[in-house]
């Protein structure tokens, strides 16, 4: 054991937004050197510290969806690996990565239960009316006006997965447990799924009654829940987002919400959070929450294991997991 | 069908809340003779109604939990059914009706599949603090504060279901989807049934992380999640609850919740409804709701089905539909 403990913790660079708390990385720093240009005193720029250790980096760890660009990328040339901290990766130029052959991993399968759970909690919450239900009582409503008006039932609504990923499928799963009739939006049908799949997001929506958008953002992906997408869901659709605020058209989405085109919206995301679209606070079948589909100890347990296991696999020559296609 | 035509409809008398909205009241007329007091012009005394009707009584449909007494049953000495409008059957005094050998139907399982829902959602919410995080953002502080703090995993739950009837199985189907590990307490193990079971409210408790109230209310259930009960439920459980108010000792359960010797509480009923305990609406972790769990038009058409077919069967001397044991 002598000869392990004397030698040199891999290198491994971090790239993370200031302020972010980051649980873990005492404990990552028990097994690797985690170069951070945030921990100099005083604080190096990200440029000028990425510069400075270029010869020896191999490995950079991205804290949180902190932006990784073709010039940032420029200044690692033996950079091998980026390992992620979340599910999406549209923060990373991956063209680039492709061109460069540098291998991604993601949070993989770490937050597909939390974001399904938050998912759901989201559509029975717009469905059931919860939030206003809740409001209600605190304004002291229901002693003074009596009943509460009617939500709507979950159990056989028909729900329309976009993107039947690790957390689409985690969402078709609880939801059929509740009685919902359940199809999806992918690329490509996926052999071994039962439900029925729709090659664009525009039939799924007229066979919908609510859509959930759970799947990565890249360009393809970019406002496919568009105005049109959305008017043909309908005036009885509900429309849940736990991916990235971008797959919808946030504006139409506020314009057709304002105007009673939708039947409500429950938006864990939004594109330029934490600005939150303020049209949407004062609307009763509206559900907001502040990008938090992964934040419970548990996931960022889940986290830590997968980015230990793949550091530690990287600098043993084994597999990694969770390695992004693209 | 002339001659069906030219039949009286048969009598039912109704018993309602003044006020109360009974939306198939106008469909149920088209079959039967419907006679209601509040219908009187100037509206008649229940009792007065009662006693100038009673010989020809023996429909009695009770709308909404309305107290029906023994002095009530008194004025009914030919009464043979009481058509009851909801799951509870608490407001009955079902010791007379044993006596003298009337029986009750409720709304058996039309209400199930909505109150699980709404339970489910009340977990999730109060374990990942959507209605709080909710708030978060409407009060400006995602973007001033950053970071809304983490909740906790629904997954790997241990949920105790006191009362594993038609509301309590379809709630575990559902939190098994979610991972959850289910157990329950009832009068008496069900042998269909692979969840553990415990005798007694208190040793559930100990082997929970949440409860979920969603029994009937008797003599026996009145309280049965006491001081005690909810101690060894312990500082980092939930309590939920979809049945009656009166399961939980509401005192207790507002200087627990107060004093931070729970996680936190999800409650759709309460002791003395509309009435909800002032202390509760300033605590982040709990989520309360208007008694609406059965609030869908769903649930009501279910509900419509079922008196209807009862009232039928009554009249045809054919079985009826979800009769209360008692």
């Amino acid at each position: 054991m002598a000869t392990v403990e004397e030698e040199e913790p891999p290198l491994v660079l971090v790239h993370r937004p200031p302020n972010f708390n980051f649980p873990f990385k005492h404990r990552l720093q028990t097994r690797f050197c985690l170069l951070d240009p945030l921990d100099s005193d005083p604080p190096e720029s990200t440029h000028s510290f990425f510069s400075r250790h270029s010869a020896s980096i191999r490995v950079l760890l991205c804290v949180d969806p902190t932006p990784i660009t073709r010039d940032l990328l420029s200044l690692l040339p033996f950079l091998q690996l980026i390992v992620g901290y979340s599910a999406g990766v549209d923060h990373i130029d991956l063209d680039e990565c492709r061109r460069r052959n540098i291998t991604v991993t993601n949070a993989g399968k770490a937050f597909s239960p939390d974001v399904a759970d938050l998912a759901v909690a989201l559509l029975i919450d717009v469905l059931r009316r919860v939030s206003a239900g809740f409001r209600y009582v605190r304004a002291g409503l229901w002693a003074r006006n009596g009943e509460f008006p009617l939500g709507f039932k979950l159990g056989g609504k028909r729900v329309g997965i976009v993107g039947l990923g690790s957390v689409g499928s985690e969402i078709a799963k609880r939801l059929e447990s509740f009685g919902c009739v359940i199809s999806y939006n992918s690329r490509r049908k996926k052999p071994s799924v039962p439900f029925p799949w729709y090659e664009n997001v525009y039939d799924l929506a007229v066979n919908s009654d609510a859509l959930v958008g759970c799947c990565a953002l890249t360009e393809e992906t970019r406002h496919m829940i568009s105005k049109d997408v959305m008017t043909a869901l309908g005036k009885e659709g509900v429309i849940i987002n736990v991916g990235r605020g971008a797959l919808i058209d946030e504006k139409e989405l506020v314009r057709l919400l304002v105007g009673g085109e939708l039947r409500g919206a429950g938006l864990d995301v939004f594109e330029n959070e934490p600005d939150v679209p303020q049209e949407l606070f004062s609307l009763d079948n509206v559900v907001l929450s502040p990008h938090c589909a992964v934040a419970t100890p548990e996931c960022f347990d889940a986290l830590e294991q997968l980015i230990t296991a793949n550091l530690e696999a990287f600098f043993s020559n084994k597999p990694l997991q969770s390695v992004v296609e693209f």
